[in-house]
């Protein structure tokens, strides 16, 4: 399919379907889980072409803050944009869901989500996504479970996407001047154009395997103890969230260069962060012991990445 | 002066002997003016070459956070960096003086202030700086203040420079995806290769106006009142601060880059931050009245910059 098109194609419009209907279902169950705080909607439109919908909860009973972003957007794409991408500039369409959770107990990791379907129009298209989850304090457990759930739902398609896209995490989400991972990882892929029924297949199996993954987690972690020590442990970890997002994304960078609506796109900013000079965890501490796995990421999946 | 060298200049060492006094200098009269908190005095060296000592006060009786940092460095230029100053790759000699000031006090504004000198092995040299102040509340008679104490500082020299770098400024330190400025600006230069001689001193100047033109306003903004919501509004523009640093700051870019010490060029960062939602403050309200200027940047000094 190489003709010239200003209309996106039925796949996308189908990915942008899915991603609205995602939001919901993540957005209900959420509340569920939260057990006091419900989300708000923004919608809104972007003068260049298209919107979104944007849905907020903050200070609720488990999260302090969680955004579950969708949007759908065309325009011309900006050279800069499509420098970094290596395709020619051209008319663009872009339709993705985005989350991220911030709970208010630092035992409770953060996660990340965001599934996106861009179609240049030329007809060329690729899926891109990826789910990955930053604890504070390291629950074995949780990793494995985590792991296990997204690789069951990576399996279904191909046995190679598992550890193909679990590399790719590790390599994405990796903050070059800490020298470590934002987090114990997940999966990450972008600019898969196989065949794109089979790959928004992948993206649905992956999509509907986020609330199985970390709920649970939410659920085993809500009544753990913590107190000063570990609130501000967290807090300085969320800075390390703040440095990813804003030195390294491309997602971020994407949405402020395209003159995306800024307060979805930093909606992935924790609601309080602290920044001290230089302060090191003493070794054989809890804090120390997440250092060294972020330092050394680590197979997590029940079969490895075998 | 175009033959290779392997050590840098005299006035390059002139220039990273006065960067030192001037952190002395600043430091002790800081401590003077916080009245309770210490700098600490952390001495670094940098694998590729040189290093530099970084000074840090922090809960202090009026600076929660505050960090004063010189180094001077060589090595090679990293290809990336190099095609950002638009010169080839070389040998590179860099030396700096660099400060933020993180007041507790929403009345009290922040402060920045970087002074560089720059040589490549070629004897291709330059001087580089700026002071700035980000306000959480304005008050127009310290904003006039600072900039006629900066405007003397220039004036002395060259009475283009201060109309010249007070605009530089204002497109400097613009976070533009928020479409406003970081604060009432100051001044900004980069890439003076004019006589050397003559920029040093005009840096010495700027430099020795530093004092003068903060001090006061931490003096009179001291004891004045602030509460809950004035920290929130303080919390909520640091934010800002962060997100300017991270994302558009060349020295920033620079250090993160050349792999320099993270937690010496991170410094820079408040202490404590918040980012919220959407969160607009009403119009006509104080915090409201801060934005429209951050909006439409104003002349302060006392003959405008004409």
């Amino acid at each position: 399919m190489t003709s010239v098109k200003n209309k996106p194609s039925r796949i996308f419009s189908q990915a942008s379907s899915y991603f609205e209907e995602l939001q919901e279902k993540i957005c209900a169950a959420l509340e569920v889980a939260d057990g006091q705080g419900q989300f708000s909607t923004d919608a809104w439109s972007r003068k260049e072409g298209g919107g979104g919908r944007s849905r907020v909860l903050e200070e609720g009973g488990i999260f302090e803050k969680a955004g579950v972003n969708v949007s759908t957007i065309h325009g011309m794409m900006p050279e800069s944009i499509a420098k970094k991408m290596e395709v020619p500039p051209s008319l663009f369409f872009a339709s993705g869901i985005s989350l991220v959770l911030h709970p208010q107990s630092p035992m409770i990791p953060t996660v990340h989500a965001n599934f996106r379907c861009f179609e240049r129009e030329d007809g060329d298209r690729w899926f891109g996504g990826g789910v990955d989850l930053t604890p504070y304090y390291l629950f074995e457990d949780d990793a494995r479970h985590f792991h296990d759930q997204l690789k069951r739902a990576c399996d279904v398609h191909d046995k190679g996407y598992y550890p193909k896209f679990k590399k790719w995490c590790d390599e994405y989400f990796f903050v070059k001047h800490r020298a470590e991972a934002r987090g114990v990882g997940g999966v990450f892929f972008d600019y898969l154009r196989d065949d794109a029924i089979r790959i928004f297949d992948f993206v649905r199996s992956l999509g509907d395997s986020f609330l199985p993954a970390y709920l649970p987690i939410v659920e085993r972690r809500k009544d753990e103890d913590w107190g000063e020590q570990e609130r501000s442990w967290q807090l300085l970890r969320r800075g390390r969230y703040v440095e990813f997002n804003l030195v390294y994304d491309r997602g971020t960078t994407f949405g402020l260069e395209t003159n995306g609506r800024v307060e979805s796109i930093l909606m992935s900013l924790p609601p309080v962060v602290e920044w001290h000079y230089n302060r090191i965890p003493d070794v054989g501490t809890r804090e120390s012991d997440l250092l060294m796995v972020l330092r050394h990421p680590r197979e997590w999946a029940a079969n490895g990445s075998a």
